[in-house]
């Protein structure tokens, strides 16, 4: 069998792990493939980074030509990560013939259909099992092990940052400022932390997810998205007292009117759930297929080596298929896009769910009478309420769980109550996620 | 592409469920084998059997050769379970060039090996995804996902019939016998439950997944088998009080020296494990893995619609290769056992874990410095004690937790105590599992 010859666009933290994974597994490695992994070039950008021991001086190059223009390389790993320049160089790849391996999830939600198209218009590979949940593997679940079944719903928890900052506000009871100060002093959130905690890394992953279960083609204008840092210590308290706790979570179901109902948002899940233990840093997504039943994966969705797991795994299988001359052996298009009925996304207005409601209320004779009347004028109805904190100067919290309504009709109700003098704030809201 | 004619032996439910599925998600399947499953010929053993709406009746046959000497079918799939004369339809299409894909583990378990080598040696797939937790992909996530890793350690909840049992003796404070009385009633449990109970189906599991992770070829006498018959409604309660759930557990660990640590035996694990919330009829496998970390698969383990996910899947992957003319493009030796140097079990006496022991203490003075003093005679020094009912005429439970001893130290030790005249009834010792 021949060997699988590589080059690899980016030297950080993953393509350091991937290095190691190969030096380290190479036997067990080369059996399973029946082929080695060669690498024969590294595309560095900084020069005087440390690399650590495993990037071989001799293989850095500056110079992306250098890989995309080799014709002894078979394989593109690419790990840089954003839409540009890794675009330009994965179709430069694709077009040369090259099967391509990326955990470049920001690149895929973005033009993910454009390169799929080129790849199997070429017969060759497209590969991107680190882009979801890092070492988890959920993209050939969907694509191979339930490509039988029909996918009902995906639920997950794949933003780990956000996880980890939820996770350590309910164990602490802190609120969400110090919470994301201590993820970012441990490594997990970036100095910037807008796409973890904002929900956009989320609905990066989850246009993913849902082109796998779906075959949709998603703009990530038509995923609903809300981040965790509209959550604090206060509704983890309240959330708790009513046998929640709060995840963020990413939501892709197919309705019974042929819609996806997609979504990114911090919801309350019962205590009870297993996603409710997926604490941490850690990553669980839940698929449901029509036959095979509810499908829980879960694991570590970030990190060097969980990454570097999924993306040398990838160069073993499309490996597999360089040797046996059989590159887009899974046919893309009915992944991607092309042979499904068009889908239409749910108006998050549309989505019916039980909503977590918190009120800063005034002392005024008839305040509750007033909140209850305003949600039923809407057609909203409380299930449960919770009053914290005695009458007087300072507003009250008052907390009401509602009975499934549709998100509209609770918008109107909101919009009507925090125009009224009985409140001192804008109500938070928050979905309600019963499975 | 061409179409991949299969024929089918067997047509009990699961068989059933191939067709219906077959059937019902034809398009859907079409497009990501990009082509269509035709099934040829069904082999059925009872002439007078109701086979359901979806089995046709002109594609029934009694005669296996009719799918075996069929020069236009590719695939066989057997559903039929057992030995034999599984395996000697198995060896023919393979001899013939055909693929396979089985969901039979007690096969797999007795002559996989032989069954591989023929496999390799001609070329063709031998694929199995529902021979191990029915609708979990755990032998896809083993074989493909973490290719490149090294599999440090995989433990299970593997037999749906004994997790249903265990988690109904739980929740309802009843015993073994009436438990397994309504698993029967409700269909979780055979007539005869043996295999299942015993840990025997678990152990042929097991056995399949050392395979897969550690390339290991198993005598099944090799494993260390127990079963959840001997666990009682007074371990369960026990068990609850120092913080543990009683669980039918399946391990499969590399250790240090180079040995494997396998082991079938209901275990106690910690309430704040992830396992512990595994409960009925469900499955799981936690694989641990040196780069990857530990990662969490669980689903439904049996049944007919989700074994039939999985064989069909298989037969999606098949057929991609054949379309390729890619058949065996996953190298079977790396994964079955003659690449991989010889592989020792541990002597279930070398194992090191926590033990719960209980024993039946007799109105004895000083009965518990004699147990305490067997124990410690023998190394084995003890955690946590509780005692339960008054002295007198009747026997007092005296639960222990001991501290990690030597396996073969402790049965020493009860050894002793049970040829003691303070107890009236042989020890009780169960497994903790501390992960």
């Amino acid at each position: 069998m021949r060997n699988i010859r590589i080059g690899m666009i980016g030297c950080g933290v993953v393509g350091q792990g991937i290095m190691r994974l190969l030096k380290e597994n190479a036997a067990s490695i080369e059996g399973r493939l029946g082929g080695k992994i060669e690498v024969k070039r590294i595309v560095a950008r900084s020069r005087d980074k440390d690399r650590g021991p495993f990037v071989p001086t001799s293989l850095v190059t500056y110079d992306a030509n250098e890989v995309l223009t080799d014709p002894n390389i078979d394989v593109v790993v690419e790990v840089i990560g954003g839409v540009e320049p890794a675009y330009s160089y994965l179709k430069r790849a694709l077009e040369a013939g090259k099967s391509v391996v990326t955990a470049n999830k920001a690149l895929l939600a973005a033009r993910g259909h454009e390169l799929f198209e080129l790849a199997e218009s070429r017969g060759v590979d497209l590969y991107f099992e680190a882009a979801v949940a890092g070492g988890v593997p959920v993209i050939r679940v969907l694509r191979e092990a339930f490509a039988s079944d029909r996918i009902t719903a995906v639920r997950g928890i794949i933003n780990g940052t956000s996880n980890y900052i939820l996770s350590r506000m309910q164990e602490a009871g802190i609120d969400f400022a110090p919470a994301l100060k201590e993820a970012q002093q441990k490594g997990y959130a970036e100095a910037d932390p807008t796409l973890d905690v904002g929900g956009g890394d989320a609905a990066h992953k989850l246009s993913i997810l849902a082109m796998l279960a779906y075959g949709a083609k998603l703009d990530l204008a038509q995923i609903p998205t809300s981040g965790i840092d509209q959550v604090n210590a206060t509704d983890i308290a309240f959330a708790q007292r009513f046998g929640f706790v709060i995840k963020p979570l990413a939501v892709a179901r197919a309705l019974d009117n042929g819609a996806l109902d997609l979504r990114v948002h911090p919801a309350l899940i019962s205590k009870k759930s297993v996603l409710a233990s997926v604490n941490g840093a850690l990553n669980a997504v839940y698929i449901e297929g029509a036959a095979v039943g509810p499908c829980l994966l879960s694991g570590l969705g970030a990190g060097a080596m969980p990454t570097a797991v999924s993306v040398v795994s990838d160069i073993v299988d499309v490996g597999r298929n360089l040797q046996r001359d059989s590159g887009g052996r899974v046919p893309q298009r009915a992944f991607h896009g092309d042979s499904v009925k068009a889908l239409r996304v749910q108006d998050i207005a549309d989505h019916r769910c039980r909503f977590y409601l918190r009120f800063s209320a005034l002392d005024r004779s008839g305040v509750l009478g007033k909140l209850a009347s305003a949600l039923g004028d809407h057609n909203v109805s409380i299930e449960q309420m919770v009053q914290e904190g005695q009458h007087g100067s300072q507003p009250v919290s008052v907390v009401l769980l509602t009975h499934p309504a549709r998100e509209g009709d609770v918008r109107a109700a909101l919009s009507k109550i925090d125009s009224m003098d009985i409140v001192a704030e804008p109500a938070q809201a928050l979905r309600i996620e019963d499975t």
